[in-house]
Parts: structure tokens; C-alpha cells; sequence
């Protein structure tokens, strides 16, 4: 039996209190009950009447400022925006190829978020490139956008559902950012070394990387927002470790020192 | 290729026409296109808001005053309520494993209705009398019932997700830290992206991060040897890309550059 708990459906900026109301009420459906809403655009939106049998979830959701607050702890953040606007950067995983590598990580104890976009535009550039990989629900070119709360149910649905053994490669399929990447790595054999990183040890190591290669000018100021997202993208695509996050943040808190000492700058 | 054309969504009784617009919209979004809405409780549900991108769907959906007249020309007719308040009469099959049954009736030329009742109570006994079996979402006990919009989009995507033996993620899903995981990504068709770092690269890679470290004093001198090995593992456990790996080199010789200059050796 999974752990449901461990995974944290997000909602960035929903405009309507109903489909929060409605994703509460899908995951207490499925057995889910970890819900963080992002700057919410309605103030009295935990008192939505469409969280039918779901008034506690809504009650104890968490309530963040930004995407990467609510992430922080999650060691693989799937973004399930709608994709008819946007060419993905990332990797792109269909809904029903999903089960498998979502199981996988909760079996190892990892944390997993689910990023839901706003109804109208879904999640922008800046933070679908805080996913490690992205969700698609596939629907038909004529008709892919789905309702907010419709969507969430059917994610979560396919997450839930009890599906025969024979139906899901567990050990055949290698995840986006687990440590399933590492396993055979021989630097890797040790246990410890493999746990990944979570969102908020990438964020910390793109912000120290990002001091240091301003302090080397290493671009101009009109490009740093462009570099920025390819350093998140990045980041997400290379599947670090935990320890290998550590170690070379610790290199470039070095190197960031090291410049500012220099130049006599702090 | 099934023909979706020759499965009717019946909604019976509904209450709220924002359901009927969202069944409608998911319809649209999964390939379905006939929908009848059985004696409907609001005259001017066809003008619904809800059904965003459907709203063809839902000027030409049927209208009939029985479910009887509805499934009239339906070889099969499988029964969506929810099954907290009944003790069914008849066979149930849990949604995750309807579609087999559902693709070798319609492979077979028949027709088939999927029918869900009114909001609150869910299809009469006398309605649940009309179904050949019903189809149960594999909801929690504690929290059973779905709003209508959300159970007709979960079980339109059930019966339309290809989950064929060839859809099944073995062969397509990427591995992690692989340049092959960016291969099958939309956003990576374009070849040189993926392409695998070279031996070559790395060391190239290697040499000028362990300038930067030393020019940064980020280690005696003594340690510079595991340190390298360290690092060497570790840019291979990354499974850069080629052009990761440039990008990368370009920002440590800007790097490296500006230590020296400012310490004024080289």
C-alpha cells in the first residue's frame, strides 16, 4: 500500500474557489490529503462548497507565496499544466504511463508534488522549469484544455487505481531525478550517497551558482532572468543527489568567496 | 482505432447545467461525442458556461424524458452511479478494468451507454434495473461520491488512455540522467541537445573545474587528487549532454578567468 501522504497536490494562483473546492473533494475521493495552494486569487477560498466530505482537507491546506515555497521538500515536482501553449522543455510523461514511476518513488520514500496550473493560462515558463518532468493528460488536439477540477480528478485517479501487476513495469523503469539513476552507478553503491536532492537543495545550489557567475560578470544583468530558467532546467535535468548537490554547492560557495574576496565586494 | 462515436454519455436527471457543460467539456477533451441528457431539471442547461470548447457537443446532444427512450439502441448499457447508498443487484467492474470490455463490445459493432445519475442520490433502483452491469470508481469508503463532472472526465479518460501492451512506458520512458531521456521530449527532437557528452568533453570539463577550485583554494593541494577522481565520477554520473556540457564549461572558464585576473596570475 502506498503512501499517499506523501504526495502534495499544488495549485498555483487557481482563480475560482470552486475548483479548489473540487480538487479537495477528488483527493479525499482518492485517498489523498496533502493539499498546497499558491497565492490563491480568492482570500475565502477554504470555505468552498464544492469540497463535499472535504472540508477538513481544505481547512489544513497548506497556503504558500511561491511555487518553490511549496515545494521545498519534494524530491520530484511533476507539472501537470496544460501543454497546447507551451513547446515542454523537460520530459514529458503520458498520464497513463505515470503509476509505475510515481510508485516507485513513494517505495523509497520520496516526497512527490503535483503542480496544477491557473484555469485560464496554466503555469508559466519560469515555473514549469521548477518541474522535474511534466504530465500529460492525453486529451485531443481539438479540445486539450481541461477544467481545473476535472483534471485533478483524473490524475489522481490514475495514481490511485489499483492496476494488475502485470500492467506496471516497476523494475524496468528508471525515473526522472530517483536515485533508480544511481543504483548502478559504482560511486553510488552506498545507500546515503543516492538520496536525491530535494527542490529546495536545487534552489538553494541555482541561487549560489547564480551569485557566483554574476560576481564573475559572467553575463550581462538583461540576461540573468534567461539564465536563470536554463539553470533550473538544467539542474532538474541532471537527477543529482543529495550529496552531490552538497558538494558542489560547497565548491562554488567557494569560488562565490573567493571572487568577493577579491574584489572586495560582499 | 475505437470508434468513440458509438459510446453515449447519458446523464440522468441532472441537477446543475455547469455539470452538464463540464461532462460535456471532458467529453470533448477524451473524443466522445454523443451525450444525452435525460429528463434535465434546468430548461436552459444546453447554454451552460461550463462547457468551454464543447459547446457544439452540447447544442447537439439528445434530450429524452426516460433513460429507457435514451439507451434505447445500446447493446450495453453500464451504470456510473455511485454504489455507497445501494447494494447492487447486478455485476460491478471497477473502472481500471473496463476498457478491455468496453474495446472488444465496440470492436463487435455494438453500441454502448455509460450512464450516470443525478447529483445528490445517485440512479433509482428502477434505472439501476436498465444496466447490463455497473462500473465502480474505485473511490475511498469515507469519502465515495464524485461531483458529476469529475466521474464522467475520470471515466471518459479510463476509456479512452491508450494503455495498449505497446503504450506501456518499458520501452518509451526515458531513463534519468540519460542523455535518452531528453531524446523522446518534445522540446529535445533537435539532435545536438542530446547527444552525449564525449570522454573528451568531460575531461576537458574536469580539467577547468579543477583550476577554478585550485585558483579558488578550494582544497591543500594534497586532497587534489581524490578530489579529481571525486569529480570524475561525478560528471559522469550527471550523463551531461554535449551541450550541457559546454555550457557548462563556459561559464567555469569566465570563472576561472576572473579569479586570475583579479589574483593577476595565469
Amino acid at each position: 500500500m502506498l503512501d499517499l501522504d506523501r504526495l502534495t497536490v499544488v495549485l498555483v494562483s487557481p482563480r475560482n474557489p470552486l475548483n479548489i473546492g473540487a480538487a479537495a473533494r477528488a483527493m479525499a475521493s482518492f485517498g489523498f490529503s496533502q493539499l498546497t495552494v499558491v497565492a490563491p486569487y480568492e482570500p475565502h477560498w477554504r470555505e468552498a462548497k464544492s469540497a463535499v466530505g472535504a472540508e477538513d482537507l481544505l481547512q489544513n491546506a497548506r497556503c504558500t507565496q511561491s511555487l518553490s515555497e511549496a515545494v521545498a521538500g519534494c524530491t520530484l515536482v511533476l507539472g501537470a499544466s496544460s501543454l497546447a501553449h507551451r513547446k515542454p522543455e523537460q520530459l514529458v510523461v503520458p498520464l497513463p504511463t505515470l503509476a509505475p514511476l510515481i510508485q516507485e518513488k513513494l517505495a523509497r520514500n520520496g516526497r512527490i508534488a503535483i503542480v496544477f496550473g491557473p484555469e485560464k493560462r496554466g503555469l508559466t515558463r519560469d515555473d514549469l522549469a521548477l518541474c522535474h518532468c511534466l504530465v500529460e493528460i492525453p486529451t485531443r488536439p481539438r479540445q486539450p484544455s481541461m477544467n481545473l477540477g476535472q483534471a485533478v480528478a483524473v490524475c489522481l485517479y490514475e495514481l490511485a487505481a489499483p492496476r494488475s501487476e502485470a500492467s506496471l513495469p516497476h523494475e524496468n523503469v528508471p525515473l526522472p531525478g530517483t536515485t533508480a539513476a544511481f543504483r548502478n552507478s559504482p560511486a553510488n553503491l552506498d545507500s546515503n550517497s543516492a538520496e536525491p536532492a530535494a527542490a529546495a537543495d536545487l534552489d538553494r545550489l541555482a541561487a549560489v551558482i547564480e551569485q557566483t557567475l554574476t560576481a564573475a560578470n559572467y553575463s550581462p544583468p538583461i540576461m540573468r532572468s534567461a539564465n536563470r530558467h536554463d539553470l533550473n532546467l538544467l539542474l532538474r535535468r541532471l537527477a543529482l543527489s543529495r550529496r552531490d548537490a552538497r558538494r558542489i554547492l560547497g565548491a562554488f560557495r567557494r569560488i562565490l568567496w573567493r571572487l568577493r574576496q577579491q574584489t572586495g565586494t560582499d
